[in-house]
């Protein structure tokens, strides 16, 4: 099988353009087939302060209505996307932009309302990869969006972290695939306030046992559910690990238990 | 060769949901490859307006400095890509958003400034269409965005009439391609103030004439300018049409001098 690396980068790694430019050098490092999956939360919520329309959010997700909708697909889909995939042609790697709507990628369907409406946020219902791998058979490179669609005509705001984790056990049917969560620390840190306590290796149990214990981040739960999720279906390995590290292979290693 | 319809949409039609949904029901009626290319500036000029950022047009063409090219790749790219890749998602047909960054579709220069700096604007210069045949052979419908880049990272504000007629032009080597250009009137009017004074064909010495005359819109030259060098160079067909008449082969007919 072929090895594809899945590269999800998010938070101020994709907003500040000397991180970026640090992150789309390494990636064009890595050999193999590759794909980059983006976020751009912070970009999002900064338009929408410039538009007076107020950011709410609930355990770390946004409440999306249809004016949120809009500015997340400008960000995501629009903004962030283009200067990656610009980027990366600048660096002769032929990249392609995408959200779940293009070629019918990934399909979503608008979450449920309970206690909590979150509006337009999409849970994911279907990967569709049959094009995608056509493209990668090509040397282009996928750019992805955290975006998707409902098959109905609406776009859905679906969060990255699951969207690069669905892929790569999508895709691990047809690749060796190794999956990357790219942020600011070097990794999983078993202390907080001590950068160089980064864990090498992390087992789910050891996972539920930091959670409980209040050491993991609310930001890191769901790269650990959904990168526990991915290893545990088919992708051959998952690392927590940012951009001066994740081409080298260093960081938090997630472990089958 | 195959045959490949290339429909050029702009103004009002891709803003409207009503008349957006009313093309798409036509657009998915056309048989044979296809491809979308939309506009949006109104749009543009809209958000632009909500931040604050002053819209400045010389001879319909927008001034693009640093902060309207970030507003326009939002909205070409993001809002109004999605909302009509989703819609034809939803009618069944397997679309993907394009800009001429995304697989090096379009690559343009810089506009040099003259009398007038126009920013951001990029006048094309490269067609690579060798990704795009591939998706359109496995009956993907392109749906491309005004916007270029410049291979050096940064993108560009290009005018969607341009790039509907460069594609058009490129295009034309591998397919029978039929350019038809979608605005809100039933094609090119004798009579500015006559709706049904619709021209069933225009020569290039004629177009000349009335431009002169006065008698063609400001809108409509960059549409009759770019229609002209395609059916100059290769393309079979280019009508001037709207959205309830341009699946029918209804508008008017630019014919070769």
């Amino acid at each position: 099988m072929d090895r594809l690396t899945i590269v999800k980068v998010g938070g101020k790694v994709v907003e500040e353009p000397e991180l970026l430019d640090r992150l789309l050098d390494a990636f064009t490092t890595i050999t193999g087939y590759k794909i980059l999956v983006h976020g751009g939360g912070k970009a999002a919520t900064d338009l929408a302060a410039r538009l007076g329309v107020e950011t709410k959010m609930v355990d770390g997700r946004r409440i999306t209505d249809l004016e949120t909708l809009e500015i997340v697909t400008m960000v995501y889909g629009g903004l962030i996307n283009k200067r990656v995939v610009a980027g990366l042609q600048a660096r002769n790697c032929n990249a392609l932009g995408l959200t779940g709507a293009d070629l019918d990628l990934v399909r979503a369907r608008k979450r449920a309302v309970t206690d909590i409406d979150y509006g337009y946020a999409g849970d994911v219902e279907n990967v569709n990869s049959r094009e995608l791998r056509i493209i990668l058979g090509e040397n282009v490179i996928p750019v992805v969006a955290p975006l998707t669609h409902d098959g109905k005509g609406m776009m859905l705001n679906t969060n990255a972290d699951t969207i690069a984790s669905r892929l790569a056990i999508e895709l691990s049917h047809f690749y060796k695939v190794l999956l990357f969560y790219c942020f600011e620390k070097r990794g999983v840190l078993s202390d907080p306030l001590d950068d160089d306590s980064v864990l090498g290796e992390l087992t789910e149990p050891q996972f539920l046992e930091y959670q409980e214990a209040g050491i993991i981040s609310s930001g890191m739960i769901p790269k650990l559910y959904n990168g526990f999720k991915a290893i545990h279906n088919g992708v051959s390995e998952v690392l927590i690990t940012n951009p001066d590290n994740f081409y080298k292979g260093r960081g938090t290693r997630l472990v089958r238990s």
